[in-house]
């Protein structure tokens, strides 16, 4: 059997992922983005990695001479994510500068892993706490999982052998201390589970996938204490099978159900799989906001009871959305549901490209919807970075620096969530340009996709080779689309197929193409308004804009001077313009009375001019400098004669 | 000169409060409160800070053996608070019973107190951390400020005089230690300064005052860290004197605030004076809710940005409340400005009120405006006591027990803030049932309130003795009266003013009244709707009911069975059902559509039939069992013909 070079791999279910080499992202939005993480975040974030003692640490533990651990519990699972990170972006043109660090990340890694596995930095040693002393917030487990992604991912891009075989002892050495007959412990911060997995998935050893399964299993038994914000916090309160709304820390939440879908798909667990599916729609239905950003609460970084979406204080860590879009990525390979494309789509472009800045060396960690101060000074620790996510504006790095390394492994890997094989059909998922080189029937495919999608609705696709009878292409149909859109298909002869259209609120459209047929279409690009459910407390009364997977955002930036954010409403009866990527709004700028309590006080719009505003897409904000924004405008309740 | 009996007694300002012993209250809403706190509050807590070893942790410490602190950093200051209480309780008939637990409590607290004066049993004997270590959080200056504080509680009830030299001997170290040749450091929980004032306003010894001003010159210069939360967190961003709305941690925020005034009135500071009113009107302005309480975030129990007031997350510590009423009251003595007696009535009734059941053996820690969800298991600690105060309903005791002591010893002294005394005039501010005894010009005053407001509007004033030529006495405009009301006022022989009437949006109506005057009115308390400046993103498009000073709330109990909360409106335009206490309103419920997610919803509501439902006293909610409740409630947007 072929190792499949796929970062997530399962053994069945009902689509089947692209090797990583299937897909090359070229130019257009995202292929820039790849092409800014290997030129910057990378880069930007080995710089801090390296200065800020993390990778020391290895060096020092190899030492075996006592040492200060630099940074937090979990300073070397960033590493191991970059790590990841370089390894999908080798196999891209040009990577394999990336090999020497990796190899020699390696040496320096293995020399800190004990003979007996166990690897972590900041534990075991004599000088030091004892091993899986705090199951709650010592990281071990998780930092071990995040090892195993990174290995699966170094070894399916035959980057390093020495770094799979690190992290074989560390699988061996988790699988004997916390199997069955181990200590019956899990971690406060769910990935070893998914690790386990996926490092069974590339082995083929049956006892990484019983373990990942008992993890799994124990998480709502109680292990972990009931402490400040409760079980729920680390996903201890109920078992996953019987939960039917994510709850708790956002990023755990995500990991836990990820790897809770592979372990279903590989036990054949249908009730599990059952309920995970359930867990999703709950979640999308009632605990994520518009950009595909979940967690609600800044406290615990946590998902909030139903309907509680504050935009002000929205949390959305860019973690959440990885973690996001790789629950439903699995979601979507076991159940072939083209929903989950959906949301894997409103993430990317809302909450992933948001995340860096253009120029990939500051990152927003937490995404809020509605910024209302326009600069509040971050808290640095006494190394420089900023302690947590909350601040105003992106930020270099921080002292809890998950994120710009899991938005730089998720970038290098996203040509794998791009298509996806069914028994009869190739199916693209996300309209990226780029090429798709892969095979059916053992017979080669190669489809080169042409779009500046989302800048317009335009998208081409050229087969250049097929097999001989031709392939199933299944296009997905975008929920945001209106109205249908025909397929203009022409063969090397003629028109072959010219009567497929796109249907909004169908799955797919299904066109059969063979070599040197040409697909053409065009979306619809038109900018919309949408309003929340208005359970939700902070959006009622509001709109929000989209245009196609695109949310926009209004800027202070782009208000006449004089113009405050927060007296601003938005007249939807005199229509949105839409130019290109430029939307406009018409907006009525209030003067207030002076209130004497913010209780107290009647709506009091004194009216005036209407003027006509630019939005800016949500992941091009704060970019011109110090900004307040809103994602959710208020209507105008009393139109202006 | 006499030493004044009140609980804030300043060197001058516009109003003289009464002494403790001047007002009785006696049945009615708050006589009854009283009643429960002495009956109830005051032996429940003293049941646990015995239990959870926080008063064994005084024996400890005076024995000299090693022992383990028992609580957290601030367990010292629960006992303090609950001494307070006492000592203010033992004025009113049947509160000596209180001296020999005060007495009992003393003994003790002396034991551990160290030659030098310094007093707090976690820290500074050998098998503990050393003094002073962590001045962030290590809460010894807090802990102090309580002490102080409760020292003059003490002294001015003369409930105990050892216990007041433990404080001066406390003082005289605080002194020596952060004096201006001392340590340059702060505490990060403000308190010491509250106490140091009051407790030279007891004595007279200046150097007390200096200190204080010192604290609280020293906020602001960045002597505590710049950590998670910032430096506002601690009041520490910005000098005093250079804010303009209260930031960070809202408990830390008005023990600041109310210490500053307390320095500005008696060193004469009228810049710093005009600051703190600056700060006020900002802070109700953009940064309290409509029950008066205030912090909007739970993560770090702070003030939100202007008008950042989520209700489903409003955090409304009781403790902020209790701060608020000493902030606003300090402001009154100083100023005469009522509009502070008008948001003390708020805080009273709809947070102060509200935290205790009606039992007074449970609390709420935070005062939510919304209960999304019925029941929500709360985290318990090893002791079993609930550790944070998010979760639903009341609980016996936090980890964290700040509130219960502080709402009791605030009840305790209630009568302290019912008048004040002008050059001219004897000014009600609160309409409370109770005995009114004191001098004007050395002359006895009695007055006789009765009423049972709020339950009705009807007030009556007797006055049983004034001087003889009677006295001016000036009541309180309520600021939430829509109608004139005018007030009858029977001398012994006939009418003597009879065109004394109470105008909307005034601040006091001003009578003279002799021995034997009989003055009475009737407010009208009828409901009415309550619209937020719509800058607030929770309440927009709802309203709120108030009647009089009371704030209603919508509770699940309330509603037919088959209706959810989340999915009631109200018909303003059917108008309200006032039946002295009892208020209803018109809800329409709706059935939604099943939607795929939060964010793509249109609005959809489908009608039914209007129904009349009651609300209860936002005070009052939570009393039946588990409910969910909210506040603000959506209006009907279209209303079913």
């Amino acid at each position: 059997m072929q190792i499949k070079q796929a970062p997530v791999n399962p053994n069945s279910g009902s689509v089947t992922p692209p090797d990583i080499t299937d897909v090359q992202l070229i130019g257009g939005f995202w292929g820039t983005l790849q092409d800014l993480n290997r030129e910057a975040i990378i880069p930007h974030a080995l710089k801090w990695v390296n200065k800020l003692g993390w990778v020391e640490n290895f060096d020092n533990a190899a030492s075996g001479a006592p040492y200060r651990h630099k940074g937090r519990e979990f300073a070397d699972s960033e590493v191991y994510k970059l790590i990841e990170a370089m390894a999908w972006d080798s196999t891209r043109p040009g990577g394999e500068k990336h090999l020497p660090v990796i190899a020699d990340l390696t040496k320096r890694i293995l020399g800190a892993q004990e003979p007996d596995g166990y690897l972590h930095t900041r534990y075991g040693r004599r000088f030091q706490e004892p091993r899986y002393f705090d199951m709650t917030f010592g990281h071990e487990l998780y930092c071990a999982g995040h090892q195993l992604q990174s290995a699966v991912a170094v070894a399916r891009t035959n980057a390093n052998s020495d770094y799979v075989e690190i992290a074989r002892r560390l699988a061996d050495h988790v699988v004997r201390m916390f199997g069955v007959s181990g200590h019956n412990e899990i971690c406060g911060h769910a990935c070893i589970e998914m690790g386990l997995v996926e490092f069974y998935r590339l082995t083929g050893e049956r006892k990484y996938l019983e373990q990942a399964a008992i993890f799994v299993e124990r998480h709502g038994e109680g292990s972990l204490p009931l402490f400040e914000f409760g079980r729920a916090y680390w996903q201890d309160r109920v078992k996953v099978r019987d939960l039917d709304v994510l709850e708790g820390h956002a990023v755990r939440a995500l990991y836990l159900a990820s790897a809770a879908v592979d372990v279903a798909v590989e036990t054949q667990d249908q009730d599990l799989l059952n309920a995970l599916v359930l867990q999703w729609d709950n979640t999308i239905a009632k605990r994520t906001y518009i950009t595909g950003g979940m967690g609600s609460h800044h406290m615990d970084e946590a998902f909030g009871s139903d309907y509680v979406l504050p935009n002000d204080r929205s949390y959305c860590e860019s973690c959440a959305g990885v973690a996001s879009i790789m629950f439903s990525w699995r979601l979507l390979l076991a159940t072939g549901e083209k929903k989950y494309a959906d949301l894997i789509e409103r993430t990317l472009y809302n909450v992933v490209a948001t995340a860096p800045s253009r120029e990939g060396t500051s990152f927003f960690y937490a995404n809020t919807l509605h910024q209302r101060v326009a600069h509040t000074e971050p808290a640095f620790n006494d190394e420089g970075v900023v302690i947590r996510g909350g601040a105003s504006g992106r930020q270099e790095w921080f002292e809890v620096s998950c994120c710009p390394p899991n938005v730089s492994r998720l970038l290098a890997s996203l040509g794998g969530y791009v298509f996806g094989t069914q028994e009869n059909s190739l199916n693209i998922y996300q309209y990226m340009a780029g090429r798709i080189e892969t095979k059916a029937d053992q017979k080669s495919v190669v489809l080169q996709v042409t779009t500046n999608f989302p800048v317009d609705g335009k998208v081409s696709i050229e087969a250049l080779e097929t097999p001989p009878d031709g392939i199933t292409l299944k296009l997905r149909v975008p929920h945001w689309l209106t109205n249908q859109v025909p397929i203009e298909h022409l063969g090397p002869e003629s028109e072959t197929s010219g009567n497929a259209v796109f249907v909004p609120g169908e799955d797919f459209v299904e066109l059969k193409v063979s070599t040197g047929d040409q697909i053409s279409f065009e979306f619809e690009l038109v900018a919309k308004y949408v309003r929340a459910d208005d359970r939700v407390d902070a959006s009622r009364g509001c709109v929000a804009v989209m245009r196609g997977p695109l949310v926009y955002a209004l800027e202070s930036t782009d208000l006449p001077d004089a113009w405050d954010l927060s007296d601003v409403y938005v007249s939807t009866g005199a229509g949105l313009i839409t130019d290109g990527m430029d939307v406009k709004v018409h907006l009525q700028h209030v003067e207030r009375k002076k209130e004497a309590s913010v209780f107290d006080a009647q709506e009091c719009h004194g009216s005036s001019e209407m003027q006509v505003v630019s939005l800016v897409p949500y992941f091009d904000w704060a970019e011109r400098g110090a900004s307040t924004m809103r994602v959710w405008i208020p209507e105008v309740l009393h139109e202006v004669n």
